[in-house]
């Protein structure tokens, strides 16, 4: 199996601009010269979200990938039709004409360098424990396990979604810029590493953080969030959380805590992006995986 | 001369939650013990834009407080039929039936607690001083100068406007929820003192960053910005800056430096809000003046 076309993705949502800067970077022909005879298209993928400095116009398009929306013509936002065009330029989802997509995201939740793996597959795998070893404070967290993902990363087999930080929406941070640009040179390393079937010699097992729920503010009788995430689990991201720890300070000075027995890995602790479903964190378990 | 009539305000930005949620606080019954006899009130100014978690809805509710524009029922965009509302609440601009003013903000750029104040009179001058004694890592940056502010707090002689970051938009943050917290306990400790004669001895002059000039982002021929913050400046709030320094790196890889022989403090660097105008951080002068 050989990677050809390859899509890299920027501002699918339009207020975070790392991935869109480093697109717009990329098109005046900064670092092409190693990427060889590979097929790569630099896609802006929401660029009236970005006009306005949103996330989205009508709805979110990281999750307007789903077959069913795809095919459903009466789905007529923005977004809804942005993502057929999109499938139609680098999918189609069923029958996909690009091998491998980097959709490139920041999130303000301290999580380093986070690869987040829609499918399991070895070469996903074999890709993420190479940058993992290549680029500090990086992490692989894995969504796989769904059928139908909504994600813009679904229309292709192989890639990542790479989320990027902390950093504050609407902003480009030279740091911030930087690592993102370095992992996607170490992806494209590995990319023509494997394409000549020289995949370096590497550690047999991989640290995986696997999605497991989502965590919801604490709310008042008017149904409104009524709690801040606690001090101790702010910027905590892929550390323990053990029965008992504080999670939020309620308004009216209670903590609330952990109170289950299973010990979890926390991420997207404070995305902005999740107030708006009254989501506070994400909550993983941490597994080890084979690699072969 | 006496305070009696306070407004605390909240939320002029839609999507800077901190000043929200402690309103939420304060109308819960929490701190106000210590008030005395004192008239509070407490203002939420642009629960629609809070409600979209933006900004603003039509136009920037913070810049909406000229004379000229109260006065002019021909803009009717949400935040000027909003200032008109507020003002005739706590206003009016040109007869204050409030005393002082604290207006809540938060921004995205490394600012610590800035004290921003736009009337260098002598109550102000005390009060910004006595806050920067107690309250670890503040800034007192004076926008003084204008007959005539846009600004929410020129509504009332007294008060300041309240940045504490850095915090992304959007997010509450239990650090910097906190500091705004002990920052405005200070500032009513502070109140009583002087309403009961009792202002504790202080040194005879402060620190003070005063307004000089915005610099803007570098852009292409298109009109886009296609320069970052250097990392060298990034962060560096009330840091001087002098003649050669790095301030941008272009998407080229080009470093533009600081051309000018006066070292001056910049502020609000990498606000997101400020994008939109390309702007990129604004520049001070540090002064010392004397207060009496």
């Amino acid at each position: 199996m050989k990677i050809k076309n390859i899509a890299i993705v920027g501002g699918t949502h339009g207020n975070e601009f790392t991935g869109i800067y480093l697109i717009k970077k990329l098109r005046s022909g900064q670092f092409q010269d190693s990427w060889d005879d590979l097929n790569v298209d630099l896609i802006i993928a929401n660029p009236k979200a970005y006009e306005k400095s949103i996330r989205f116009v009508d709805d979110d398009l990281n999750r307007a990938f789903l077959n069913a929306d795809l095919a459903n013509l009466e789905l007529s936002g923005y977004e809804a039709n942005r993502a057929k065009v999109i499938n139609q330029k680098i999918g189609l989802k069923d029958a996909p004409k690009t091998d491998l997509i980097i959709d490139l995201h920041t999130t303000t939740a301290n999580m380093g360098v986070s690869i987040i793996l829609l499918e399991e597959n070895a070469f996903n795998l074999q890709m993420a424990a190479y940058i993992q070893k290549k680029v500090a404070d990086s992490y692989i967290y894995s969504c796989s396990g769904s059928l139908d993902h909504p994600f813009l990363a679904s229309l292709a087999p192989y890639g990542f979604i790479l989320e990027v930080g902390p950093i504050p929406n609407g902003v480009v941070r030279q740091d911030i810029f930087d690592k993102t640009k370095d992992t996607l040179d170490v992806a494209f390393e590995f990319i023509t590493l494997a394409n000549s079937g020289n995949i370096p010699e590497r550690n047999g097992t991989i640290e995986v953080f696997k999605h497991k729920k989502s965590v919801e503010f604490p709310r008042d009788q008017d149904g409104h969030i009524n709690a801040i995430i606690h001090s101790n689990l702010q910027d905590k991201d892929y550390q323990p959380i053990n029965k008992g720890d504080p999670l939020f300070v309620t308004l009216d000075g209670g903590i609330i805590t952990y109170e289950e027995d299973e010990t979890l890995y926390p991420v997207f602790i404070n995305e902005a992006a999740y107030y708006t479903s009254d989501m506070a964190f994400d909550l993983t378990e941490k597994v080890i995986l084979n690699i072969e």
